[in-house]
């Protein structure tokens, strides 16, 4: 006898089908599998500087500023820390204040909204901008797979934009352009990371990022800048000023997110939405207050504890995260400067034909090998070899496998990094061996 | 010269210019430019029995719960608190105690999703089922406007079931559905909210529940049950089991609440989807998991944070919400006896045509007055007459005005109950003259 079952996947929206959706769920699965083995494939913050008695003092520092600060009384602060709250946040003046002093952008607190996480400030601007089975979105390639995810969820078909060593490539965006709208769909937007990307490691020049904002004003396109990773550059590596920096035309949205500046757990980010937004009958509200009645309908609003413990954070440190995170750049830096050289070490440039970029920040390097990296030699790489990375396909539209791997330095110690680099490499010594003993057979 | 716009209305999804997502703006927006009104609109808990000290204990006793009952290690209980989280959540297990203890459900830990309060839940729910153009939801009416708007955003045209003084026609219901088929569309579920329903105030009877789960396994129907009123009966008045309890062929998708219960800052919701979801190869999973995979790409997981405070809630009174609101159910009870009581002394059985019902608890009645009433009507009684209340039209679809309002008690204490009555008494006499004198006129 068959067990009764109650629905079928083929019912159910086909996203649950979709690879993107399934991708996080078979690299945790992997992960929880094998326990033991090194990750140079998580992507999380580094777990040693966060404190479970900060989310107290964070509390409370937050609590004080509602009443010291902003004159709330003792019934409005209970209220706004208790109660069910405004739909686009209780942290939007401190974010604001975070961006000035962290990014030097200048923006309306009404322009912005909290979310639950920057994974739900995408999914809210990508419900918005998707009105018609026209619209597409545009991406470069590869894309971090939440984006995918998300624009699955809401059958927004994802275009690729090459990315290459520069971040972007500006004629293929284009040229893509060009293609959808001669096909008589309507781009959207261009997704795009411009500092440290994930999975690519690659970031945008300064000529390039003007030059991006320059071709979105002429193809009438909006930019959304997702900035998950941009204060944590190399040592010695300076900052680059942000799209939104440069956007004198309020052509990009800001993708904000806290999960590596403060904590991941408090499931805090943001977006700043400021354009400007006509209604049919004539009155002109900001792109933020359309997200928000989006918003009301998905989460209501963002957990006021949550972000609670994000102001308070912020509070601590005069709003700098940049000064909040002294810690962090160094241990990232550090990571990232011990990987590159481990792989130096380990694949010599005369002699292997391995080869990986060297991303000026963040959390991510991508190495090239000689044959096709796929899920099953992930499973291998666990099983037999005790370390796990993340195939690059998982970030390319669903297709042949690629014949690259992401690594992440952030959530491991140099110690690990070496363990991890010396089971890799021995990893790739036999699969090149054997890949070449069944070509010789072939 | 006209102000520079950016985007318009017209080209992002047509959910943001609809009633449904409107409603609720417009609604704050009344409250917020009459601060001094008393408020017989505002659905939200009560806020004396709120205390910010308590996030802290919870907080910490939540801490202890997965050191010492869980056995989680110092790193473990670190990674669990501040880290990104099980996709699921991390209350799961105290949830399903929750439901032993106080509504005699028993399901598995494992199909429960713990969300960003019940909104999220019941988005993820409809995102699942909505997978063609022809899925229609079906939902009682009067229907809450949370379940509309998400509805709305889905582009899942909701259907309305008769509720009636019963709390759901079951005829129309069986007659909706043939309808719906007959006409090519799959409804692929029915929302109901058994108890204290938002916003009529009236609950389905114990006979009428058992028929409503035999028609749904006839019709092969879902049923979504939101319950987030349960705990609260008028003194003397019993609970119900819900259509969970009674429901032994996994029919009923269940969303919960903690809002009203615990805090509503803390936004923390779940759905329980216990459903068996078969796949094209054979393997078979719980809806649960299937909502999850959609959650991973919406909000990732719920706040670790935020759940930890409702845990700790739970944990102080043995995972019973019973044990935990006996204050509230005193005040509820109270204030519902209070406003009916008040309405009898005010508009007399013999000599006023308004009418209400009487619900059995929760925290809305709908009072029936003999003339429309729209949103002008509402600005004026806030105005003129310094009373807030929630026009009854906001919870069907869009059309002419309901010759009905919405009275809630929650927020409210028996004093103001007792001025906005006859702030509300004074606007009745006054537009019941009024329109009898145009009608005269006319």
């Amino acid at each position: 006898m068959t067990e009764t079952v109650d629905l079928r996947v083929a019912d159910l929206h086909p996203a649950v089908d979709d690879p993107a959706l399934n991708s996080m769920n078979f690299l945790n699965e992997v992960a929880q599998h094998y326990p033991d083995a090194v990750s140079l494939a998580a992507g999380r913050p580094y777990e040693e500087f966060l404190d479970v008695a900060a989310l107290h003092r964070h509390l409370d520092r937050f609590r004080r500023h509602l009443a010291d600060d902003l004159g709330q009384s003792p019934a409005q602060v209970h209220r706004t820390l208790l109660q069910y709250g405004r739909t686009k946040g209780i942290v939007h003046h401190l974010v604001a204040r975070n961006l000035a002093v962290d990014e030097d952008v200048t923006v309306d607190p009404e322009a912005i909204v909290v979310t639950v996480g920057c994974q739900e400030a995408m999914f809210l601007v990508l419900r918005a901008l998707r009105a018609d089975p026209r619209d597409v979105l545009l991406a470069v390639a590869p894309t971090y797979v939440g984006l995918t995810g998300a624009a699955r969820l809401l059958d927004l078909p994802v275009r690729p934009v090459r990315g290459g060593p520069a971040g972007i490539d500006l004629a293929d965006l284009r040229e893509q352009v060009r293609v959808a709208r001669a096909a008589g769909l309507r781009p959207r937007a261009c997704y795009v990371m411009p500092d440290f990307a994930n999975p690519s490691g690659t970031s945008i020049g300064l000529t390039d990022r003007r030059r991006l904002l320059d071709l979105a004003a002429e193809e009438d396109l909006l930019l959304l800048e997702d900035n998950p990773y941009g204060l944590f550059p190399a040592p010695h590596a300076g900052r680059l000023p942000t799209l939104k920096a440069l956007d004198s035309a309020r052509r990009v949205v800001y993708l904000g997110s806290f999960a590596k500046t403060v904590l991941p757990g408090a499931r805090v980010g943001y977006v700043v939405a400021d354009q400007r937004v006509a209604g049919a009958d004539g009155t002109v509200s900001l792109l933020a207050d359309q997200l928000a009645k989006i918003k009301s309908m998905v989460t209501v609003n963002t957990s006021a504890i949550a972000q609670a413990v994000v102001g308070g954070a912020l509070l601590e440190h005069g709003c700098s995260l940049v000064a909040a995170t002294v810690r962090e750049r160094a241990a990232y830096g550090r990571n990232l400067r011990h990987l590159l050289d481990g792989l130096a070490r380990r694949f010599p440039a005369g002699t292997s034909p391995v080869r990986w970029n060297v991303p000026a920040g963040g959390f991510f390097v991508v190495l090239t090998v000689p044959f096709g990296v796929d899920d099953a030699l992930l499973h291998r790489s666990a099983r037999e070899y005790g370390v796990l990375w993340t195939p690059m396909a998982h970030f390319y539209a669903a297709g042949a496998p690629v014949d690259a791997l992401r690594l992440s330095v952030s959530a491991v110690t140099p110690d690990e990094i070496d363990l991890g680099l010396d089971r890799l490499a021995a990893l790739v010594a036999d699969e090149t061996a054997r890949r070449a003993a069944t070509a010789e057979v072939g």
